[in-house]
């Protein structure tokens, strides 16, 4: 007999005879009442054992972990919690779980346990939130973009291209480690590479995805990147998932409006697909919070915050302006910062943006137009020749979750700025041949979606919102 | 001025005037009619120049390539081959294009040529319309999957894990190969690597999504997979992108109703959201094989072929009868094929699938139930005890475009096997924990997201439907 998802059956308006759910035991309690779960959303659906008339055998197997299927009459609930049950006439069980060893138990866990059985805690509310969580968030991504008519393009993972210079790259490499072959000036011979060069693991599809934003006219990816940097932070993993749009003929605003209206929007997509799980994090956060101090607590609850991201422009500022800001501010002047701001040109760190935006402006920041010598080689020049039309959008919690510019259209000022950081042109031919024909005006920026799904689940640590975490000596799984 | 998407205006059914186009030139005619592409659609807008009251010095700039920003009435074509057409008041030019060395010229290119140049070929007609049908097949996978309640998980792309066996693997490392730290033994020291141990890139997310799917019920991964064989043909590629479901409950027969219920929406979508692309690459394939002799041309035309995918059930025949089929074949008997087919157990070659399916059937087949020694460990035995719940989908011109399986979920059948095959139970102990704790039937499959794309656009070559193929001795870009 086909099975009917637990979303469905918890949804139904009015009684049914003979339906059957499958799921995995959570709780049994009193021997009567079961609380089944099958992923398809946050609640467990309550099926009533007829204990007297089922076998011990069987009630000795109903455990939690256990997967089972039951078949009996949906009908309206005696107990409160829910309004809906099942009368069960009929149990089986799928797969035991023996209740000593299985690791997931009903009882809280810490996030350093369940991280170490990445494999089992999906199986937990809140990781099973915030996987549908996430899950949501990437569709909205695609449903944003394809609505508006972006080609959704699949920058390679494997690049022979490394000087973009966004960060450490991973090698990649089919030769046999303990026997490389060599060159004749005792090099090691990457011609007899599976692609007859050295390769990396890409940190981002941007420059890639320009090429094609030159002809189609807007893209995006959204695809895996890389970091092997050793940061073992609650806000880095090794690998991460990103969103790059380019757009041709986008200046610097339209890229900052494009940015925000599409944020907006994912949020919003969330809230409006996602209410029961996100209520589920809301209240996980508040519990989880209760252990802090006042002071450390979060001034707004979960949905409070994300209906704020929703109803409030990002507040836009300068560099020069933030910077201003900052070396007026409290914590510069009582030397509270761990990096004084003593003059324009510095780079900004973490503190800084998080005073701006969780003490200052109490609001998402877009700071832009930064000093050229701290951002990257494509960005492109101001006329005072000492800013870029870079943009960062800075979020409460988060830190930076967008970085972004308008590109450096211009052929010879681009090869000369190339020139000066030594970036190899050679390898960067067909970058550079968007400048050679047809170059116009345009902009984009990444996202990184871990950081959007921390924002969007409440999560603090960046490992809890990912499948399996990849970050320094852990790559299990 | 705000500048309108060309599709846009093309869409018009009023005059309107004073509009803004932003594009590429594809050409430029009597000095008078620009096709202006900017992407947004396979067609070009034309624009009419009034070429007396423009400087000689800008007509000169109007060439194959470069960037361009008009500016007139959108107005009821005189000319054929367009409803409207733009009358220009004023034209700028944004960014030129030397016509003698831009390398996408007005005329046919090389497919070869067009790959050296990847960065680019997306300017022309056929690998716009690719690449936008690329963009719209991979949304409807996703919402596919969505609307159906799936959720996607993204499976982690570096591994430490190589159990799987599916293929040769990439190794991925942040040790510096030319001076690569020892261990005790005189071996490779991989707990100073990165991860602290010998990492991969993935063959397949499907170890990861089973766990996923035995807590959230019905999951999918859409990502990059890696392959590291020396396969330098048509239809294989060291970096792809692949789909993989996975559903609890699921038997064998759900698995081929859901693939084949999964491939006709999928197709179904992209006949319905790209007709004008698709229209073009079906002219484009027909143009192609005038060349070839009629025996080799292909018997339908494409959106034909694409309609007769939507229209007839996938045949389904399992491994015993096709071995039978192709004993008593001409080519068999005939010793037309390089492997003669002699008994029962034999694995079957692309010669043998593409017999089946174009000659035999003339029907995409799912074969199922193959011998056990022939497929992966995971695979469900039979009762018979010589064959698994193995499936895979074959496709006239294309080959196997989706395998799937109902996965072994019983635990000490699943440990025997690993054993006999020699597979590391310690390294996957986490993949059999799903068999400890509540084992379910459960089922999946895995789809080459680009042999699909090759199906759909009718091409012919894999390298030609993703933006920059990773093949043996080709990384560029």
């Amino acid at each position: 007999m086909k099975h009917t998802k637990i979303k469905d059956l918890l949804c139904c308006t009015k009684p049914l005879t003979d339906v059957t759910a499958k799921g995995w035991v959570r709780t049994f309690r009193n021997n009567q009442f079961i609380a089944l779960n099958d992923g398809s959303c946050l609640n467990n659906i309550q099926c009533v054992v007829d204990f007297e008339n089922t076998p011990e055998e069987t009630l000795k197997r109903i455990t939690t972990g256990a997967a089972i299927s039951v078949t009996g009459d949906l009908v309206e609930s005696q107990g409160k919690g829910q309004k809906y049950e099942i009368q069960v006439k009929k149990i089986e069980i799928l797969g035991d779980s023996d209740a000593e060893k299985f690791p997931m138990q009903p009882k809280k866990h810490s996030l350093e346990f369940l991280r170490a059985n990445a494999h089992l805690r999906v199986r937990t509310n809140a990781f099973g939130a915030i996987m549908r969580v996430r899950s949501v968030l990437a569709y909205a991504v695609h449903k944003y973009f394809q609505d508006k008519g972006f080609v959704y393009v699949n920058t390679p993972v494997i690049t022979g291209a490394d000087a973009e210079g966004a960060g450490e790259m991973f090698q990649v490499t089919a030769l046999p480690l303990d026997n490389l072959p060599k060159n004749e000036t005792g090099g090691i011979d990457y011609k007899q590479d599976f692609f007859g060069k050295h390769t990396n693991l890409t940190v981002s599809g941007q420059l890639e995805g320009e090429t094609f934003a030159m002809a189609l006219g807007q893209i995006y990816t959204f695809g895996p990147t890389f970091r092997a940097e050793n940061s073992n932070t609650s806000r880095h993993l090794a690998e991460f998932w990103m969103i790059e749009p380019e757009v041709a003929f986008n200046d610097l605003d339209d890229n900052m409006d494009l940015a925000e209206d599409f944020i907006q929007y994912v949020v919003k997509y969330a809230l409006d697909n996602c209410t029961e799980d996100l209520q589920f994090l809301e209240q996980r956060l508040i519990e989880e919070e209760k252990n802090k101090p006042q002071a450390e607590r979060s001034e707004m609850a979960l949905i409070e915050k994300l209906k704020f991201v929703l109803e409030n422009n990002f507040k836009r500022v300068s560099y020069t302006e933030a910077i201003d800001i900052l070396k007026d501010s409290t914590p510069n002047k009582k030397k509270k910062f761990q990096y004084i701001i003593e003059e324009w040109g510095a780079d900004l760190q973490s503190e800084h943006e998080r005073f701006l935006v969780e003490k200052h402006f109490k609001c998402p920041v877009i700071l832009y137009d930064y000093p050229a010598n701290i951002k990257a080689f494509y960005m492109r020049l101001n006329e005072d020749q000492k800013t870029v039309r870079a943009m960062d959008i800075l979020f409460p919690g988060i830190g930076e979750i967008v970085g972004g510019s308008q590109r450096e259209e211009r052929y010879d000022v681009l090869v000369e700025k190339m020139r000066v950081l030594g970036i190899d042109e050679e390898e960067l031919w067909w970058y550079l041949d968007t400048r050679r024909f047809g170059t116009a005006v345009h902009s984009g920026f990444g996202l990184g979606f871990e950081r959007l799904v921390l924002f969007v689940t409440g999560m603090t640590n960046i490992r809890d919102v990912i499948p399996f975490p990849r970050t320094p000596q852990n790559a299990e799984f």
